[in-house]
Order: structure tokens, then C-alpha cells, then sequence
């Protein structure tokens, strides 16, 4: 995958790499590291991270020349895979990230920005007062963007999309016919850190959001971009007001939310899925096609195909509604 | 009803509607359909809607001329009715609905907005700064607008208002002495749509907002339009930061809700209520006056008068602070 | 205390203070009051309020000259302090505050503010377009706010801080390193009146926000002020989007909070504590350090020091999850 919107900053010396992790390791100085990524995504002259055994087979098959790992896990790396041994992989990991990406790590206000009026789209689009729009946007014929919103960089828009007003989008790509209403934050940066008593350490977020064709996202949502993929709204998939997505999130196509829904960060929500108000999804999980969750639950463990459930834990809408009559 | 701020585009000949629901009828093509409104509310030249048994004894009496129906529902209209026969009577009253009332359909943003300082308002009324005012605005004495808020057409302000910044209204009358806080949304349609897996199907919202004397109106609210009714919150009647309230729901006088409480469409609260933050009321329900539900609790049925309730679902509160000790 | 932000408009004779509350009372008229406090802040020529038993020694030993309590409570204030018997103290308390401190009562938008370029913060801060400052502000080096930003009156920010777009702080201590994201609404009054069916009684709010070095507050959050006391976000602690804080809340250094959380006014929460998303915590509740509580769960009562709870009622995570399962 070649990031869409973040620049990789690389390529940097294996040397540079291993003096920021603060490690003792014999190499030539000289190997240059192009970029970062997953086991899977990595290629030669890539660096990735292998933290937990969990992934031990994807680790075994990596085509990554260099691996932030454990004493442990190192073992189960190919040959043409150099680990690097650190204590704590994924915060090294994001000391590395940083270093690829370091546009990535804090979301402080676009100032690469420009009145609309000053842009091309001054012909193309209908819009509102005070619209600005930063750099690497495009948007398709026939959109309109509302009053005081802010267009920040790395966002492309397709045709027909209605932008309501007081919005703000970055790092975005959003279908063909979709409507965002106003007050929405889409695309910024997920609440990835590690916690440290002194400061907390952010680690970046290199992921956008995608959204799908004849998408509705409601009023007051907030939609944060993934850390390491994409935070995703599949198509005609239409969400109520004060909605929130968390990074990394992915929901299929034919889904509808209703208000105030919350979805931390990772789940996977299927196709054609009905959430109901105040519904909330742990992260991590996995929600099938054509769930149905009623309003107000609170889901803590997968849900498979077709099943509708209710209850804080979410359970079987009929065992919830014969024990709570 | 005259409908306050939604233009009625018709009449339209009969003709015209039978080729829209693309339905075969014998008919004079020449007669023309004034208005589509409820069983109730339709009058002779009018058209209505009637889908389901439960309507039976107003649908025998309704003045309207047509009536899109079912086939088997039909036989209860009375003889004056000339009914439609469809499939979906719902979807098919939704595409009649836009064909009267189009500017109901979608909600872009209002391009008809000028500065305040270019209005009659200027004198009038304290405002900050960038603030824009739409078409068919009505402002009374002593108000005052904060910054980059949008009042968009079709509102109605009382007097000694005072609205917040970066707020959004439209479509919505406003009573005296209201005090709308920050960053509010109110007026939007509601979450109203037929589901439908190529592209979701909205249908037209004709209600509006009716926000009483003496409310007050917290930070970030949504606050939708009715569909065919309005949405009404009752006089003095004060809301917390973050709350929703979808569209038609009625809420009575003095009613005291806290912080991200939801209440899901077409419910009825009483007057006297007191709800606790984060609580969340399902849709179509009845809450009676005096009713007290802490916070965070998932009401999914009508309570009545004077009950004090708790837990999800909302039960006596006594029962559920017994059962959970 | 002095109030570093609201003007006292004091002080009053006591013939005016005992007129306002319509008591009679035999007193020298032309005594000065000079503010009102609590029983511990209270100095001499202060006036205090004690509506509590549970009060009784603290109101055993204030130091002020007068009292606004009840003819019961009045027999357990000290000599030196004369009590002004009215039928309810906080309605009466809240009378004199309002006396005293008129601009914490109502808050309406910001006439004070001007552009940010026509400041003295022109040169020193990076700024996006349409921002706007208010009196009494100060701002540290190397400090960016995004754009239509309103920084109201009364307000200091730090070194190194990011504010994002379309956020408004008024009334706020802002530490160093700190990351206020975009859409939030911090220091407004919280949601304090006394309820009347006429028309209810607002009381002022004359305390403010404090968020210590290095946090990080999300987007859409509202953070109210505090009525007597402040309300306080402690050091290094993370707010993720649409979160609520309500009016005297005090939060611990090192404390995580995800997503649409809502803490109701006046509860403490400790150190060191995580919250998962949508958990909601009522008003008045002590919440030791290292506490965590799960997402979507309701806590109703005091959780001691290292506890892990769940569910609603919140109770201790592991009996929770085998009652559940």
C-alpha cells in the first residue's frame, strides 16, 4: 500500500533506526529502510513489527528485512528477516512510525489552507461563507459545501456530495452522492496513545476514512481515521446525529445508526446491519451481516450473521426480553 | 394546517401523481390535488394516505378525494375517496409528499443567507461576528446572535432570545425569553428514510421545530423537524449539554432532561419529567407528566403519570435499585 | 479565593443583601458585606449560606458575618455570625451570588472579542482564519488555535498548546501542552438552576475550568464551569470525543477517557483511572485512583481505590461478568 495521503519521510539508514530505538545491533550502517508496515504488507527493504504470537504465521511468511520483535518472538522470523529486540514493540513501533510519518502523529489545525473563493472550486461547487480548503483535495462536479466549513488537506470528494455547514474533514476520501451534515469531524486522528505517568505517548495515525457512495453521516458525528488501516463506511450505509466512529473501524454496506451510537476502536460491523440509539460496541469485536442491535445495548463479544440482540451485555433479544419482562 | 414555511408546489392534476406512483386508474386527468395531508387533515381535493387497520375508523371518514392505500384497506375508505392502490403505500405517500413539498426532501445548505449587516436586523438585534441570516426570518426585541451562528430560512424568533455561537437553525419557531446555547443543530430533518439496498429512499420532512417560552437549549443539541407533525418542546422546559431529540417527538412544559439524553422519533413527554443524563427513550412512546427516569436508564415502553423508573429496560425505580443492590 | 475571573460587585450594605431576600431583620444598615463564600471561605464581613446538618461543624466554625440558613440551622452557627433566616437557603444563596457576581449568571455570546489579527497575539501565536479573542486573555509561546475559534473573555493558555477549529473557551486555565481538539465548548455554565413552573431560577456560576499540563481534550467535548467551586481536569489526561463534564466535576492527573462519557456535576474522580466509552457516572460520587470501569457502565455509587467495575448499576467487574454470562 502506498499511503495516500501521508508522506513517507524514509527512506533512513538502518543505523538511524536502531540509534532511535536505542539498541546495540551489528549491521551494515549503510541498508537503507524504505518504509514501515505490517507483516503482510511489508515488503524487502521494509521494516515491520511482530509482537504477539497471535501472528506468528503471518511473521513466518513476512517479507520485511527488518522486524521490531522480542527475545522470544525473534524466533519465528525468516531468515532474511533481521529482528530488532526491543522491550516494548508496539511503542517502538511508534517511535518508528513517527519517524516515516511524522505528519501523522498530532492533528493541529491546517494552516495550509485557503478561502475557496482564492481555489479552482471557486467555479466547480456551490458553497457556503467562509469555506477554506487545504492542499491535495479534489472534488467531483455537482457538490455543495456549507457555511463555515473547513475542507482540510488530503481529502478527495466524488460527485453530487452535499457538505453541510461547521464541518471539518481531513484525510478523507468520500464516495459519489454522499451527504455529511454539519458539525461532523471526519478524519482525525483516532485516541491511540500509550499511557505514560509523565506524558502519554501518541502514536501516529497513517490511516484515512473512507466513505462510501450514497452514504448519509448525521449531525455532530465524529469519524476518526485508523492508526495502521482505514476507518471505513461502506456504501448507502446512513448515520444518525452525534454518532461515533472510532480508527479502524470497518462497517458494511446497507448499515443504518441511529443516534448517538458509539464504536470503539477496530470493530467490524457487517452489511445491512441495524444499530439502535445509544448502542455501544466495544473494539476488537466482530458484528455480522444483518445483525440487528436494539437501542441502548452494549455489545462486548462477537455477534454472528443474522442474529438480533439487546441488553448491556448484548445478549439474544428474546432470552433479554423473557428475563426482563 | 397551513404549513408556516415549506412551499406547497401543487396543486397537481391526478394525472400527474398516478403517473408518478405509476399506477393504472380510470380518472377525469384534469382534476387537481391541492394538498397531501393526513386522514385527518386532508380536505376535499386533498390526497391522503392510509396504511394500516389501525387507522380504519379515521380513514372512513376522511374528506380527502384520493387516498393511496392497499388493496385490501381501500373497502374502508368512504365513497367521496377515490383510492390508490399500491404496493408500498408508505414509499409511494413519501414520493407524493417530495412532488408537493421538494424543499422538504434534502437539507443542503441554505444559499439564500446574507450577513446580518446587510438586514433589517442589523439595528435590531446584538450580534457577533459573522454571523448570516436566511430568507423568511422573523427576529423579535432584545435578542442577541453569537459568532459564525446560521440562522437559516424559515425561523421565527421571540423576544429576549438569546442564541449561542456556531449554532444552526432553521425551519423552526422560536418562543421568548429562550436561551439556545452553543454549537446546536436545530431544524434539520430527522433520520426518516426507506431502507433500500441500491440507495436509501428519504422522504420529505414538512414539520418544524416549535421550541416554547422560557426553554433553554444546551450545547450541542440536535433538535430535528418533525416528518408530518412537528417536534414541540414545551415552555420552560430546559436541556442539558449534548442532548437529541428526533424528529416529532412532543416534550412537555417544565420538563428538566440531562446531559446525552436521547429520545428516539415520534415519542411523547409529559409535562414535569425529569430525566437523568445518558438515558435513552425508544421511539413511539408515552411518557406521562410528573415522571421521573434516572440517568441512564433505556426506556422501551410508555410509562405513566407520576412513576419514577430506572435501569435498562426502565422498571419501577424501587424494584431495580431492590433487585441490584 | 479571589475569583480570578468573575468581578465581585460588591460590596453591599446589609440593608440591601437582608431587602433582596424580603426578611426582616434588626441590624445596623449600613454595614458592608464584601462577598459571598462557602462556611470555610468565608471571611469576616462575608456572607455565607448552611442549608445542611451535614454541615453543622464546618458551619461551627465560619468565620463570616452572616449566614443565609433555615430557623433550625441557624443555633448551630457561632456568635459572631448573624443568620438571615429565609424559607430556602440555596434559592436565597443563589439571589445574593447573583448579586455579587452578575456575569456568572447568563452566558450570551461575547461582545469583547476582537479579531485575533487586531490583538497583541497577532505576532505570537499561529492562528487560522476567523479567530477571535475576547478580553482578559492570555496566551504562551508557541501556541496555535484553529480556525473560527472564539476564545471568549477570561481565559490563559499555556506554552506549546494546539487548540483546534470551531471550538469556544471562556472562563478556563489552560496548563502547558495542551490539546483541546476541535467543536468543543469548555467553560460555559453547567446545568445549576432551581426548577419553578413559572419560569426557573438560574444560578450563577462563578467558578471556572482548569485543565492541567499536557491533556488532551477530544472533539465535541463540553466541559462546564463550576457554581461555587472550579471544575478540574488533572495532568496528562486524555479526553476522547463527545465527552460531557459537568459543572464542579474534579478529574485526576493520568486518566484516560474514551468516547461520549458523562460525568454528572460534582463527582471526583481519582488518578489514574480509565473509563471505556459511554460510561456514565452521576453527580456527587467520589471515584478512587486506579479505578477502571467499562465501557456503557452506569455507576451510581462511590468506587473505592483500585476497583474494576461494570454494568448498571456499575459493580465489581468479575461478579458482573458471571452473572452475565
Amino acid at each position: 500500500m502506498v499511503n495516500p495521503f501521508f508522506k513517507n519521510h524514509g527512506p533512513f539508514s538502518i543505523f538511524e533506526i536502531i540509534k532511535l530505538l536505542k539498541i546495540n545491533l551489528q549491521t551494515t550502517h549503510k541498508e537503507q529502510v524504505k518504509n514501515i508496515n505490517d507483516l503482510v504488507g511489508a515488503n524487502v527493504n521494509d521494516i515491520t513489527f511482530f509482537h504477539s504470537k497471535k501472528y506468528k504465521d503471518l511473521a513466518n511468511k513476512t517479507k520485511a528485512s527488518y522486524c521490531i520483535t522480542t527475545s522470544i518472538l525473534k524466533n519465528d522470523l525468516p531468515k532474511n528477516c533481521v529482528p530488532l529486540v526491543v522491550d516494548n514493540v508496539l511503542v517502538s513501533t511508534s517511535i518508528v512510525t513517527g519517524k516515516f510519518y511524522p505528519d501523522a502523529v498530532y492533528d493541529n489545525f491546517d494552516n495550509s489552507i485557503q478561502d475557496i473563493n482564492k481555489t479552482e472550486f471557486k467555479e466547480k461547487v456551490k458553497y457556503g461563507k467562509n469555506v477554506v480548503i487545504g492542499k491535495n483535495v479534489s472534488i467531483g462536479s455537482n457538490c455543495l459545501i456549507g457555511h463555515n466549513t473547513i475542507i482540510e488537506q488530503n481529502v478527495v470528494i466524488g460527485n453530487n456530495c452535499s457538505i453541510g455547514s461547521n464541518s471539518i474533514i481531513r484525510n478523507t476520501l468520500v464516495g459519489d452522492n454522499v451527504k455529511i451534515l454539519d458539525n461532523c469531524i471526519i478524519g482525525k486522528h483516532g485516541f491511540g496513545f500509550f499511557p505514560n505517568n509523565t506524558k502519554n505517548l501518541r502514536y501516529p495515525h497513517i490511516g484515512i476514512v473512507q466513505i462510501g457512495d450514497n452514504c448519509e453521516i448525521g449531525c455532530g458525528a465524529t469519524i476518526d481515521r485508523g492508526s495502521m488501516s482505514n476507518t471505513v463506511i461502506g456504501k448507502n450505509t446512513f448515520l444518525d446525529n452525534q454518532i461515533h466512529i472510532a480508527h479502524n473501524v470497518k462497517i458494511g454496506d446497507n448499515t443504518i445508526i441511529a443516534g448517538q451510537v458509539g464504536i470503539a476502536g477496530s470493530s467490524i460491523i457487517g452489511k445491512n446491519v441495524k444499530i439502535g440509539g445509544q448502542a455501544g460496541i466495544s473494539g476488537h469485536l466482530k458484528i455480522g451481516d444483518n445483525v440487528e442491535i436494539a437501542g441502548g445495548s452494549g455489545v462486548i463479544k462477537d455477534i454472528s450473521d443474522n442474529s438480533k440482540v439487546m441488553g448491556y451485555p448484548a445478549k439474544n433479544i428474546r432470552h433479554f426480553l423473557r428475563e426482563n419482562k
